[in-house]
């Protein structure tokens, strides 16, 4: 990527390409596009963060709540966003078993129950096995706690999407 | 509308439900989710107000900048949301002749250059002569007073978006 590039973006073409880098949350890009100009992609990403930690709880807690459970409703109806669909396929959560998929469902289920928003991971980052023993280990948290956990894991899918958009080729997504 | 159906949804169904009263911005009502059980639509209303304002300053450009363009590219590809695809109807805008688009589209042109972010208003409240009239003056604000401005049109979307949802049948939303 040439940061060059980027800065060179109108709000509109910066908000399509990087509008999802924190899940239905294209506010976030659009907020930090006034920073321009970037230095790098960690400047933006430092910024994103940056933004993500300027909010009150419950601005963060409704981050948390514009994701889509792992391996739940979304997914199974088709309607999860190409990058979640992508996340959740590399993590095995597409190919579980009914009895799988039972199982997530209620721990997924017991998990909002507690706290109030969905179970957040780097999905990337972690296989089927890891995700299930996560979720377990995380329903036994403090709300505090968790609630800064999951968005530290907000923050790694976020990096991991963005060195994605740019490695790739800018002007095909335009 | 009865409160109490509101204040026993999931966060998923208020979502759904709340989610585009900020236009594209669905992290707004997931937000201010955590501050059920909520007295009335004022009360959600204020809630959402009161977030708005405790968002710094590229939050609140942030929000604008998730606005389509008054008869823009969106309404022209037909990508606009349904509820700006409606607002925008209403005042006219679906039907404006080559050369009014062009205007609009200089207009607004002019706008995003001087601010960084696109000129909205509250299109339900506001015929095509008076969109022209305040895009034209508008233009003239200095930048603090027009993000303002803009954002006190935000706020006034949101309540006819609010107050259209719950004059409607919740239950077929859902």
């Amino acid at each position: 990527m040439d940061i060059n590039v980027v800065n060179a973006l109108a709000y509109e073409d910066f908000v399509k390409l990087f509008g999802n880098v924190v899940e239905k949350c294209p506010l976030i890009s659009a907020a930090i596009w006034s920073y321009r100009p970037f230095k790098d992609l960690a400047d933006i990403e430092a910024r994103i963060s940056e933004f993500i930690h300027s909010l009150p709880d419950s601005g963060k807690e409704g981050i948390l709540r514009c994701h889509p459970d792992l391996a739940g409703r979304d997914l199974q109806s088709g309607t999860l966003t190409p990058e979640s669909q992508e996340e959740q396929s590399q993590a095995g959560m597409t190919t579980l078993d009914s009895a799988e998929i039972v199982h997530m469902y209620r721990l997924n289920s017991e998990y909002k129950e507690r706290f109030g928003f969905p179970f957040v991971i780097c999905a990337r980052l972690n296989n089927k096995a890891d995700i299930v023993r996560q979720l377990s280990e995380r329903l036994k948290n403090r709300r505090t706690a968790e609630l800064e956990c999951a968005i530290e894991e907000v923050k790694k899918i976020c990096s991991l999407r963005l060195h994605s958009i740019v490695l790739s080729d800018i002007q095909t997504k335009l």
